[in-house]
């Protein structure tokens, strides 16, 4: 005999999907309160039904054959906690068609299959939520797609990869190397065996597609997006920010202005009286401007096992009340716009400048000469002696557009009195 | 001939109101993507027609008379930014009862009255939404009710006064005297000729009652919140507070454990590492405690003509696709439970105390007597010596029940070495 529950499937086991169902099932009865109907987990898909876990999950619920959860038109929603491209696209797609509802957490597929997954989505006025996908427990899709709805984004700064924040701050505050702390940040579970995608800021730059998307309601793929890693940090660079007055994060930026949208993921200066300058470990944080709301930030727990149930869980509950009250579909893809897109070389930006040059009299007058026929303009000057041939020179610029930045430094790198440019990182201003 | 559009009207003209004039008539031609129906004021209700405003308003949609608004079936949404108790909420109710949406930023009324005009929002299956009544621009009412809705909400604390934040700033920052840094507050705009409501923490309990029903599920008021406030602070104690490692806030604080929910407003030490003693000058913040997503954050400009305006356009926008889905009255009011309420009796808190006493051998060990009759264990003790006859001596304690604390400190004034107990704060523990 058929029930009145509200039916749900797990696609996944791991720590986020064990997550899942331990929330779900401590909450199932708060659920005929917040959604005015049971939710009753019919399925969970896992590889292995026999592998022994630590989670006491019901036998009878486990199996290993997706066209189980798909031919099944009591289950109405979709959790997907599997990640990777395939078959977690496929099985999405699918379930879609068909007009179940979606709750997922993948990252890698919205950015770069979002179109796809929203158009299907749309066509049958189906429900894809992805709170989960960005940032982990803090509320930030759903406060961009409604709360900010009235605003006209301007910019997002994001910390959105624990392991990198976990890095940086054990750098500047421990004075370790990159390698050290990565390796703690891998003893200690922050960080996977193979760190690439974390440390070279793929990770980073997934999310920011979708933030960007949502926030500037056009499309922002992975593959707009600029990335460059934090594993040619030093301690010399992060150690000249304190004294500059900074700390150095690996920031997502995602602008939008009236030459279009810029996205892109990289080590950056932040002045440490910025409310992002204080995001430390793992935890994660997205600074938002918009028009009207002026500047807002969003602080959390941007990974683990609870934050992110948490986050799907609110998904399920809001897909929940729009099966009881039939609408779902009622939020559909907010990309109502296609702006253009900035190229790397065209954005403004100021900058941190580290180099090596010989010391001897008029060096940096050469070098500022460089500097000035590429509209550089420098704000500060250090020069530090380091041996009786050799001398460092830290610069911070004025804005410059980055394409006149990178000829300049071209020619810099040719000059006799150069051994070497050293580091170039950008620096965030709110001028 | 009727139109599509969907028309609304709102009630106040005021700073608030202009601002939601302007971003409404900003953005009407994005309203047709976003909601997939245009947006129209149909009214503005004003004291004075023909005042002069440097809004530019077409006089046409200007009434004086409620009547023409509640009399109107095509006007759909109200948005309520005349605030106060009434006439506001007799307009909410007559609208709510015909069926209308109402969209409001009254904390004054929802604080009182929640409950009446709950009940008969859902006894329509109409809209009532208060992004705005808390923390201005700042996205927190959505994420408590929707987002983080599957989380047990363990505590909240926040700085929700932005008047009394940039006062207490300036007095840790400025070394100035809550005076002057009052009238710097007023002169700025800051703060209102009468400071009384928001000095001394009555407009933080307001929003603490609305937080605290959402976050716990259960009915806060006014009535149930404990509030000092912050005109007492000296600059003495906010030195004593940086040389221990904290910052003075005024702290709305809202738990709930299984004795029942406390919800008080107090200046508070915060240790300086907490992401809240970084909240300066005017600006609001938000810090939840959850189960599942353990710490979270919400920062932003708490007032303002555009920040306020941000969230009610994103109440509007959110209620306009209710209306076009037919959903309308979804998300009913969320206080399911009914807890019970801790009396400030029973709080368990640490303390900041500082006391003037005769400078002479045994005096701490007598007061320490005291403290150790009733159970109030001394974490950190500075004793200064004033001058010849009189000492100073400030203690940090452990945790202890403020009854216990009153108690104690009602014997240690009665004390003949005991000339006056300066101060009493409660101190912020993460243990």
């Amino acid at each position: 005999m058929e029930n009145n529950n509200i039916k749900v499937a797990i696609l996944g086991l791991g720590t986020v999907g064990s997550g899942v169902y331990k929330l779900l099932t401590q909450q199932s009865e708060d659920f005929i309160w917040k959604v005015g109907s049971k939710l009753e987990i019919s399925k969970v898909l896992v590889n292995n039904i026999n592998k022994q876990r630590s989670l006491a999950v019901d036998k009878e619920i486990l199996t290993d054959k997706w066209q189980e959860i798909i031919d099944d038109p009591e289950i109405k929603i979709i959790i997907e906690v599997m990640g990777g491209i395939e078959p977690a696209k496929s099985y999405i797609l699918q379930a879609l068609k068909v007009g179940k509802h979606v709750v997922t957490a993948n990252k890698d597929l919205l950015a770069q299959y979002g179109k796809e997954l929203f158009d299907t989505a749309n066509s049958q006025a189906s429900d894809l939520a992805f709170e989960a996908s960005v940032a982990g427990g803090i509320p930030i899709i759903r406060p961009l797609k409604q709360c900010l709805a009235g605003n006209k984004i301007e910019e997002i700064l994001g910390i959105i990869n624990g392991t990198t924040n976990y890095i940086l701050t054990q750098m500047t505050y421990g004075q370790v190397s990159f390698e050290s702390a990565l390796q703690e940040a891998q003893r200690l579970g922050y960080a996977e065996a193979d760190p690439t995608s974390d440390v070279e800021g793929y990770d980073a730059a997934r999310k920011l597609a979708i933030l960007a998307s949502l926030a500037f309601q056009s499309r922002v793929t992975l593959q707009d997006v600029y990335i460059e890693g934090i594993s040619n940090l030093t301690l010399a660079d992060i150690t000249y920010a304190r004294e500059l007055g900074y700390v150095v994060k690996l920031i997502a930026v995602a602008k939008h202005s009236e030459e279009g949208i810029e996205a892109r993921v990289h080590p950056m200066f932040i002045p440490y009286t910025h409310p992002l300058a204080s995001v430390n470990d793992s935890f994660n944080a997205v600074f938002v401007k918009g028009n009207a709301v002026g500047e807002a930030m969003f602080y959390g727990r941007g990974a683990g096992e609870l934050p992110t149930a948490s986050a799907i869980l609110g998904d399920v509950i809001d897909v929940a009340r729009n099966i009881v009250n039939n609408c779902t579909g009622r939020i559909a893809c907010t990309c109502f716009y296609q702006s253009n897109h900035k190229n790397i070389g065209e954005i403004n930006t100021k900058y941190y400048l580290r180099l090596q040059v010989k010391d001897k009299p008029g060096v940096l007058a050469s070098i500022a000469g460089v500097f000035g026929n590429h509209d550089v303009s420098l704000a500060t000057v250090i020069q530090k002696h380091r041996n009786e041939n050799m001398a460092e020179i830290v610069v911070i610029t004025d804005y410059v557009k980055e394409k006149h930045m990178n000829d300049a430094l071209q020619i810099i790198r040719g000059l006799s009195i150069v051994a070497e440019v050293s580091a170039q990182i950008r620096v965030y201003s709110n001028d």
